[in-house]
């Protein structure tokens, strides 16, 4: 039977990718060797990866904008702590918005670096929905953003203007929705949500802001060695980045961003029209906040958590149960995810009203 | 045509790493998924990253010493900085030994955390050989080393005795030879040799020796943290510690290290015997430090270049070019190469002869 997988991440992918990447540790290229098995700086290789730096920037929209595209390792959880090393002067201050569980991480680690600014939280709610009406002052090094809440289910659907350099987390729902890239000067997202399996980072910065800090910046952490190495300052993580290539090859196809935002707002709007007129669901978001990448929500009686975990497992749905700080259920409705997925789980929500 | 693969990293692994791994991209354990779409914390994965854990000490001998195996991210040169940050002192001092490009990359980061002495170095001889008979002064932090140099093709064969923290770097010979591996408080390796493919990092630590520093580190790089965390602070590279596991259930099914020993040194003999006996090449590093995982030679005559070239990849051999910085040739001898991959490359240097 189909599997439909919500999993939060890693997730689902083309099945293009998974054929073409299982092909490709079988033998790449036609060279007789496998993807596994070559040097990362044999011109097989230094295609892949230069084919993949092009391609995000083309995708975002952001080629001749003075951004380069860098493949790391580490997750964002790297990154949590690059960004102050790279952007946070020595006697510095930042700024954050502090919207989840991954933002908390980020604002952690920038507190080792210098004076770290809960600009706006919504903590105290649970982080059900992103803060508001915040004030964001003067003479920050750089105000740090995270666009979508994983485990919560809210999205940024607007960004403050700011004056200083603006950062996002996009792990979540980068490459779902257009947005002006180019109002963002770094941009981070873990590979293993919309762009590939886990093991790489996408780092999207642009050039002008780096290097003005007075720190010295350990190697494996300087956003500018990596640049000037062309994004293989050591071995990267191959694998990661060829299927990663593969995937955004599959988005361009689909007519890039804009051609699966239309797919993906599709989805979302299906899934929380049913959890609104559903009467024994809610969702956890506040509305206007809603994630259109994952989506939470519960029942309204618990007691028929058994029922409707029944009904959806046998209708090869899987990953659905919610992160442990939020309960209830996530579906996560990243790219890959057809739309026919979401209408078998919405059958599922409608049947159990048949049998409760 | 089978091909002869030498590359010295990211290299040769068993086939039925390839075929096994990429099974898992199509459907992994029967689940109808793919493994690159599961979540980390699934029971599926979790169980990998366990067994892996466990494997690799039991394949060191190092289970039930009080010893941590992590699968972290970042390669050995996110490692170089994360020895410093948690194992040197505020005003403390380490001594390494400059044996190569990857030990000097290691002493740079070393530098930015304190006194970092190098107590030994082969820099001026173009690292053709292990410095010997250098003093280790007390009250080190730690001392560091390098077990096998890729690029100059040296190998440490035996180790000093210290009386403080012994630190190695065994990215490229690990799992290759036995020794007692106890004797070192913290072990790591790139995973793209002996291992399994690029984007997984393994440390294997000593818990007593950490957390004594006095610093604050990054979490990140903070190996208790990854203690703590079994392994899964953050998304870890997943498909690269499966791949690794996949390695390492091999390399116990030829006997663990002492079983693949002994085919390593029955490959190394060989080639090294031709290379002395040959009389159109010579080795470039010194005979008692002889790497038997990389064997670097070069032509007597340079210009017999283009002919052996066309000899050796006319015989389905690859990766045999010799790093920029020593030129000529190397011969990676990991563990997944066969022996009859040697004496293809042994042939090809006998046919020299029989042409000029």
């Amino acid at each position: 039977m189909k599997k439909h997988n919500y999993s939060a991440g890693p997730c689902i992918l083309p099945q293009e990718v998974f054929e073409k990447s299982a092909q490709a540790i079988l033998d790449f290229n036609q060279m007789g060797l496998s993807l596994l098995e070559i040097s990362h700086r044999s011109d097989e290789f230094v295609a892949v990866i230069e084919e993949a730096r092009t391609l995000v920037l083309e995708l975002l929209g952001l080629q001749g904008k003075g951004y380069q595209a860098l493949f790391l390792h580490g997750g964002a959880s790297l990154e949590f702590l690059m960004v102050p090393y790279n952007l946070m002067k020595v006697n510095g201050k930042a700024g954050y918005l502090e919207t989840g569980t991954w933002a908390s991480g980020a604002i952690k680690e920038a507190k080792l670096f210098g004076e770290t600014l809960i600009l706006g939280s919504s903590k105290e709610a649970n982080f059900n929905h992103i803060p508001k009406g915040y004030e964001i002052p003067k003479s920050l090094d750089y105000f740090h953003c995270t666009s979508n809440n994983t485990i919560y289910g809210t999205q940024m659907k607007a960004f403050p203007e700011v004056d200083t350099v603006r950062v996002c987390d996009m792990s979540s729902d980068i490459f779902s929705r257009t947005l002006d890239f180019s109002k963002f000067d770094l941009i981070y997202a873990g590979a293993q949500k919309n762009m590939g399996p886990a093991g790489a980072t996408l780092v999207v910065v642009k050039e002008e802001i780096l290097g003005k800090t007075g720190r010295t910046i350990p190697s494996m952490l300087d956003y500018q060695l990596h640049i000037a190495k062309e994004s293989m300052y050591n071995t990267p993580p191959v694998f990661s980045i060829y299927a990663s290539l593969l995937n955004l090859q599959w988005l361009k196809k689909q007519g890039g961003i804009a051609g699966i935002e239309k797919i993906n707002n599709a989805k979302a709007e299906l899934l929380y029209a049913e959890i609104d007129r559903n009467p024994l669901f809610k969702g956890t978001a506040v509305k206007e906040d809603r994630s259109y990448m994952n989506a939470t929500f519960v029942l309204e009686n618990e007691a028929h958590t058994p029922i409707f975990d029944q009904i959806w497992e046998q209708a090869g749905i899987s990953g659905l149960k919610g992160h442990r700080s939020v309960g209830g259920y996530r579906a996560s409705l990243y790219n890959a995810l057809p739309l026919e997925s979401v209408q078998v789980l919405v059958d599922t929500m409608k049947a159990l009203e048949n049998k409760v």
